[in-house]
């Protein structure tokens, strides 16, 4: 069975408790619970969040080595870091960028991504269900 | 039954007969095909393509006048065309901005798209499947 | 009688019915019915709309070949299109650009015109007043 | 009646006694005088001059207070003018930017507006008609 | 024997009627008539001309699917077009882009070209010489 | 005693009186009022606003060769005035920029400041208690 | 009795030993003293360090969860850091951006602040005095 | 005999007193008396300073009115006020700009004039050798 | 008899010995030899080749005394030297623009030509025909 | 005996174990004997990575307590982080920027370093032997 | 008796044959004679021209082992020689930047100078007059 | 044995006797000598200097026919000549760049390297060891 490494990046587990306006009132958890109910039997979902880069760095690291698919939520650091880029890229993982909220339309510095063109593909603006397409993406196309 | 008006833009009417190395073999029609037989009796698709800017802008006001929902790979206008931003707006249409390949892993000038802004949300990268994920994104989150 | 060419780009079929937040409620053929009903007996008005760059080029050679002039609603185009500059320029029309909205109050991609500087004079902002102050400019300064 | 401030801004008293083949060789005071003609007694027009940026700022706050309608040529001030800009919002004035000349078809520093998007909209390009359509801007659509 | 199509862009048909001292007085036509003379027994001639992107990229398409040469007089549209850019590559023509003038001592927004980078190689500055020298190199190094 | 030139630049006499939601209902007064009281017998507050760039600058000199602490709200003119830059470097004095709202959460053009380099230090965003807390800057750290 | 939580970024451990010419010879030991006596009984003062992006957005998420106030020295990260932006903005904590430098009479790259946007106001340039204004401004103004 | 208006804008009043590093230990008033000396008889000196872009576009008009020469050194205006380009230009004045420091080994943003296009020449580094030099350069080649 | 002196820059010594993956297999003295024969006896001409910008401005200068035309495939001089361009203006030569790649599908800083907008034309991207095509141009249009 | 801490930054853990195309098959442990072994009798090297720039930023203040040199190959983090050159001139150690590979040979955000200006020197494109090179650098040049 | 360098760059051997409409019908010659007699028997005048900028360079360094002052008239390589600005600072020369045109009113790739802040000054605009005012420059404030 | 071309472009033969400060006491013949005695019987050393870009560019093309290594520090040339760029790459040489001084601590148009992506590495910052590094460099990775 597939397995599917979904990493979070900083702020993303403030969800649903501030800013509903902009990121709805959904918490991580509960996109966690739809993400694994929508794998279902077609995939073993690992579910994580963290503030630091390194950390993120390290569990691509992991993924790379094991094999893993990843959905990557990198929150801001998207649109800075390098080193997730060279860290997708340098891990070879099968990785598939995406956002809760369509990014496009949010401020300038956010239509910027670092790391999209070492992912296969990028999938913004759907909510919740941003994280269940990139779980069809991935199994679909493996 | 929601109805779903798929746009292609300029030259995708070329698809699978030419760059196979950047788009793959398979055909416009092919992608039609595939299409239609995911959205099954959830959608009744539409799909159509033409290399002028300004029958798409005017197909997205017969959508938005229909109150179909669109999928739309603009293609290269995708880069430059206010008209299109502007239709999808002033249309009102519920749009998602699909591409065949991961536009952020080619040229610079495909890294900024002049529509995402007022689309829903934007795939891309999957191949035809950018489309297939576009109709589960319109249905499910209608 | 003097004969006025207006030409309204790609969108503003859509006048009226959408975003009356930013355009107004009038519908472009109440800004018709303003404009010649303005004009009087002073004027003889051709008012038409198309959404095609090429079908604008065209009408301003047309124009250009008769003599007319033109006051020019190039919406969308207005921003990026050399082609019109150019179809402008060697026309050799007398043209007005216009705008119902005041472009500079909206997003920066507004601010600039390909087609101001080939153009006797810019007005906007007036809503369909735009249109019957350019026939003024038009009639009066010929 | 109407009071209307015609603002004039720095230079524009040279009108019509140099670079008659740039600003024509009408001077100021024919503008005035038709722009007084023009509105007739549909309009009390006020008609000034200043080289000194700050005078037109606190003309500003004058016609704001006193509920006047305000034509302002703020001349090379335009381009760079922050505090007009802020003297217009803050103050409340309904103004229109009128210029003799078509600034975009001049130097590349003249297409950028530092006021025009606090005004109401912006009438260039017509000599000293660029005012008397301006008056007719500011009464009609009041 | 070898076919050719020459397309030319927007406002191309102005030719030799309108601004001679930049683009000659010689009308398209006549550079027709040249270019005809000038391929002799040597080449089949395709002339046409366009205002409309989306035709010119069609009829690229069907110099693609054809084997035609292509010599490509873009107008307006060389410096903005990403649609001609990548119906050139898409449909694998061997075209070259020709421009009347010497678009480098003109306005800067004429000295880039969106399509250059996918034609074999670029002819301008010569009058209607520039296509007869594109026939040549169309020719002699297919 | 200490002695404090409060300066504010174009447009700060509108304070209060227009755009509260942005500058809060207190007038330049109430600012005075508020000033003078926390200084109490700490300092001699002198309180000016002018809406003329050269009259700050001679007030600037002034305290310069007065010995005289600055507080220095220069309003628009924060942003683009280098003659203000050089008016407080070529005197000397020690002063400190100040601002009532926080220009770095409104538009870009208030983000850079022309004078923050030469003042000795800058505090933004905390309505008139930019003041206050400027007099105690001044006076602790004298 | 409000509690506020004083932030420092990254280097802020090093306040005191190196750099003197620039940062002064205080300790962050001493800061954190003349902070805790000017604050007195007035507030309460929790102070912490941290080289670590991860850490710092962490904490800003307790103290929004908690209520406290935030004084934010986020030295190096403040310039690029749209992370500690997002945890600002997403935790809703009552924030002040400070710095013991004037930073804008330093490098460029120091002048762009990537959180001010967020901040309720910033105070530069006054030593440990930046932290003790930030405490008045944020017991005042609460 | 010709006439010669030497024009000091913003700050140059302080000459002499403050920061003589970088400006010399010469007051504007040594400045006049040297250049009254050096044009001797053969021209008449009229030497004014202002703080005030408006009194010194207003000068410029004099001068121009009046056929005098000018001498320039228009201080931080020189970099940022088409309002004085625009006077230059307008009143049709015979000017040099000057500098007494060389404006290219200082900061970036006086290495730019707004004003020398419109001048006769520049003369910048040479103290007060700079306003002599221009002294010769206006009486030698009128 | 026309005479053509055909100057070629930098690094052209060079062709056919190394990266004839860009350059071709043909070397200098190939392109002369085609150049000669193609010329025949319509044309006599001088083939240089120099690494030195100062040889080649020199050389331009012989032209333009002689009456020469130039064929200047001025290399890696062709992006930056304003020398050249300005001995090509400055010596009033007859000169083509040519290079045996097409510059526009190679590296960013070949995009930009200093020396095009002062010659009649630019041919670009026929390996030596380029060389052949620029003598037909010079003759045909002489 | 010199000590020196050679640190690596976030992916360099990867070292040889992926993209051997571009790092070669050497890993990082290969590196650190080889690094070892050169420096011999002459150095003492404690050899680190992490992926955590806030780690990075520790250790380079404990060198800097203790009197080491350092080797920085910070990886992803030399393009963008302000942290490590405040870290690095803060700490003052005597620090020498690696590469394994020419990071100007590579993407363009790779040609800029935020931390090369406070290193004593840089060396990169040597693969294992930059840091056997900065070795003999450091021990050399003390 | 002082020793000054004339230093001309490329394309100044043209001066008086070529674009009098730019450079005045005066040859270098000329300007070298007016230039000797100016001097008269203040200064030995060694007078120079070359196309090189190395022999430039070179002869740069002769004059700061040998103490002469330097007038340079750079040409074309004034906006972008670094390699002339190294040779000026690295020489030690006392150098004036001077220029027979007014370089501000020509090409906006004129108006920024390499070599003018290692200068002592400029003097441009003033046809030979800027070599004789450098002079006494060069002269009276040695 | 091993030959290896030393290259030293503008100004370096200036070295040791100006800029002390930056550049340090060593003549270039100092440097010479060290890099001589460090090569020792492990290579042939040939040293050169020079100021004319052209002359470099030859000797590079010397050492690719020759198959001698090259270190290369070309001064100011660095920074801007395409020309090095393209001999290097073109003669298909084995090179180094490597600078005396750290050219990122530097003025910021020291920054950009047109030469180090063709290069094999680069090494600046260490005075005359920067060479003899460079000799190891190249031995040793050869």
């Amino acid at each position: 069975m597939r397995k599917i490494l979904v990493l979070n990046g900083p702020n993303l587990n403030l969800l649903g408790t501030r800013e509903p306006a902009i990121y709805g009132a959904m918490t991580l958890m509960d996109v966690e619970r739809r993400t694994r109910s929508h794998a279902g039997g077609r995939a073993e979902i690992m579910f994580e969040q963290s503030n630091s880069e390194g950390e993120i760095v390290s569990r691509i690291h992991d993924a790379g080595q094991a094999g893993w698919g990843v959905i990557l939520n990198a929150g801001a650091l998207t649109h800075t870091s390098i080193a997730l880029r060279d860290a997708i890229a340098g891990a070879g993982v099968d990785a598939i960028e995406v956002h809760i909220t369509n990014v496009h339309a949010r401020e300038d510095f956010r239509h910027k991504s670092a790391i999209a063109s070492v992912c296969r593909g990028v999938i913004c603006g759907f909510g919740y269900r941003s994280y269940t397409l990139a779980v069809d993406a991935l199994l679909e196309t493996h």
